[in-house]
């Protein structure tokens, strides 16, 4: 069904894509809500998730968001090569684990896919990768200063966060860049995440990584603020007081509402992406 | 009268409020003014001040505004568990010193309503609290360093501001959290506070109080803007000029006009906020 | 002619104005402009200069806008007590030399009028005034550090910009402010500004002169840009390096298009205040 | 045929100016597009990098975009003196190497329109130029601190990037300023950038350089990415890990997608500037 939804719109051009889109609305308000965590309500929320990302500067023209398939385990969801702010329903291809697309309609892939594919095969528990460039988390990794929690709302971020250095993933190469373009660089990186929340990337950017992706979504809007905060808490004093081992393990047994900063997130988006 | 119209708006779809909202409006245009002091002018104000605060940075998704009741000073109004920028008049609960909910019509109270009934309690003086994340101020906090006031526009600020260490008010706990979540960390907090407009919490944020909701807004844009240029010349140089003792003096006696600043800022509301 | 248009605008409630401007422009379109330099002319850059300003960033709701009259250079034209960004021509008000409105019509005037009556005073040359609390340029005045020009296009600044201490202005009073609320006060800083074209006000903001209002509202526009780019540079390296005399000689002899950013600033206007 | 469009345009008011416009837009839709890289293109892209840059804060209400003729190696298109976001096709003026107009029609040229001509002349490989005076880029030349590659995206940048110090360009000269108004200066500079595709002016800008409009735009939003993590890295700690050799050259051998962050930020643009 949603394979088919793709080919279709893969056939039409942009012009017609908006009108089908709106007409997909008006029907999906008539027509029974998806089951509460179908492939379908997930790929909604993906492209959400994509345009709060951007709106909310974790996102610039590149980096990108996943999710598993409820259906099936071993494969998951993610837009073709294309700004978040961008993406559809219609950009988004289904991967099997070895990062591969399933059904790729024409459609160019992210070179950097392994990341998700990787992270998904290591981590059962992850529902949802979301890959970022974003400026203020980056300076961390590249000063090798800690992405230590200070602030409640990123207290799910354990007392260290774990950085991956690329360099040594390529150990002594001849040629070696940045991109983690390939399963084996990949599969380096969710080795250095281990059971993480998240994982900076020196000179890159970083992963999030949640059970679902709204909260991988709030969670990088946390990283966000949270190293916004302690940039500037930094440059105040070095005497920094962080969230300790009991604060973190209480954070864990709160149910927070993640419905709240996902609903208003979503609010704030322009109204071209509320379509 | 208010419960009333709580009840009629909690029975009904949010497709149909806001037309109602809309005609609402253009009644009250046809109709008197709420009394000066009446609690439907502070319940619209704290709607608006909801909507300013979120529109100034000084609330993110979380954070929460109330203000005490006119008619009973027992009471207060606060929105149910929702983002600032979201807030209507039909999400205004009144609470008791309890912090409990009158009339909750199956509405989610804040977690951390404590803070705001305890607050009242301590401070008969105090008629409105905003509780903020801002990120521009919770780093003083965090790097323990005092947010003292160094512009002309926070002059209501003391010498130093009170920091809340939530740990000191956890004491020797086995598990121990950062929210404010019952009556006893609440008194705590408003201990610390004392007689000052303002009182930082380390890693959490930081709560403002007044006389008025209106005053209580400004305050809280100011506090940011001190906390902005403090941040900023601190990093220009350790030897800073902080507001004397005489200047905090004289800003207590001058007659500071509330509505220039609050009709500014709710002028610079997004248009769906004016409705 | 003008002070009849404010009266007639006075006795007009808020709901007519709106229309009644709107039909200004229109007639304005079919009939001829206002001459080069007259005092129509004047007060309506007068009026963009504010909104200008506030969109900027250079205003917040308080600090304020004045030009001098083209045809009494003994009057002056500010707006009544009210943010930059909601100044209309209607709230324009006649100054004399001593800081009096001519005729007020019940409209209140700034408190810190007397900033601009008493820099009329000392500088014929001066045509123009813009009191602000930049948040960008208090930093250096609180932390006693050279807001020196590093910035081509702010080499109209001296190699040092004054700074007003108003504690020195107040002497050994047993009660002191942060507000230059009399003339006495403002002689003092007048004073300070001397020959400059901008003076810093130690944790109350700035003013900047020119011989026009279109040339004050770039150079706020610029004081603003190299306060930035010299914070950034001075927490890069305390080893800056400034325009020198040579630089600074030069460029008051080149021909600055003050068009050009003019031009842009007013496009970059929201809708509303462009009517 | 475009110099009779530009004479066309020049001959009419600006009120006739935008309805042409999107009639060329409408009619663009059912003609064919223009060849790949014909100078009709190569003039389009300019004005959407023009406005691109201006939304992106690259610019601000001066510096300048220039792209080569595809035609005429020896010839250059840059708007008149105008800002970047006002720019529209009418205001694209042809340029030789010697920094003349072809054909001014009035229309009056940027001042430093040397630092392009001379750019052009010494690097032939050089399809566009892009002169800026981002103010998160100044600090590095101002304080004297290399702005090296610290993210992935900016890794076109070399290990070092040449700064300009105009002072070494006047030499004992009696007087000297610090634009750069001739082609003596712009010489200097462009020697000073040598085979680099970016080269700091201290105390003025920078220039960016590409083998396309395009390229050098993405470049642009990138050295300020780079500049402004590099800033906040470097107040972390001095301890920074840049990109080294051979990550630099296995990011020369990367096919990086120009499309896409060229799509998204036209995206981003404001409504007016699509049309």
């Amino acid at each position: 069904m949603l394979s088919r939804m793709f080919r279709t719109h893969g056939a039409i051009g942009l012009g017609l894509l908006v009108p089908l889109l709106s007409w997909g609305v008006a029907l999906a308000r008539s027509q029974p809500e998806p089951a509460a965590d179908s492939d379908g309500q997930r790929i909604e929320d993906l492209v959400v998730a994509c345009h709060i990302c951007a709106n909310e500067g974790v996102m610039d023209s590149f980096g990108h968001l996943s999710v598993r398939s409820a259906k099936n385990p071993e494969r998951f969801f993610m837009s073709r090569a294309l700004a978040p702010a961008q993406v559809t329903v219609a950009d988004i291809m289904e991967f099997d684990m070895a990062g591969n697309p399933v059904d790729p309609q024409g459609r160019r892939a992210n070179g950097e896919r392994f990341i998700h594919s990787e992270i998904y095969k290591a981590r059962p528990d992850v529902q949802a990768v979301i890959h970022s460039h974003s400026p203020v988390v980056m300076p961390f990794g590249i000063a090798g200063v800690s992405l230590k929690p200070v602030t409640a709302q990123a207290g799910f971020l354990p007392l260290d966060t774990p950085l991956f250095e690329i360099r040594e993933a390529w150990g002594t190469a001849e040629e070696r860049g940045m991109l983690v373009r390939d399963s084996t660089l990949a599969k380096a990186l969710a080795q250095k995440l281990g059971k993480a929340p998240v994982v900076l990337m020196r000179g890159h950017g970083h992963c999030v990584v949640a059970d679902s992706i709204r909260r991988a979504t709030i969670r990088a809007v946390y990283v966000e603020m949270n190293a916004r905060v302690l940039q500037s808490a930094l440059q105040l004093s070095k005497n920094v007081t962080y969230l300790d081992e009991k604060e973190i393990a209480y954070n864990a047994t709160e149910n927070f509402d993640l419905e709240r900063p996902w609903d208003n997130l979503k609010r704030r988006l322009p109204e071209a992406s509320k379509r």
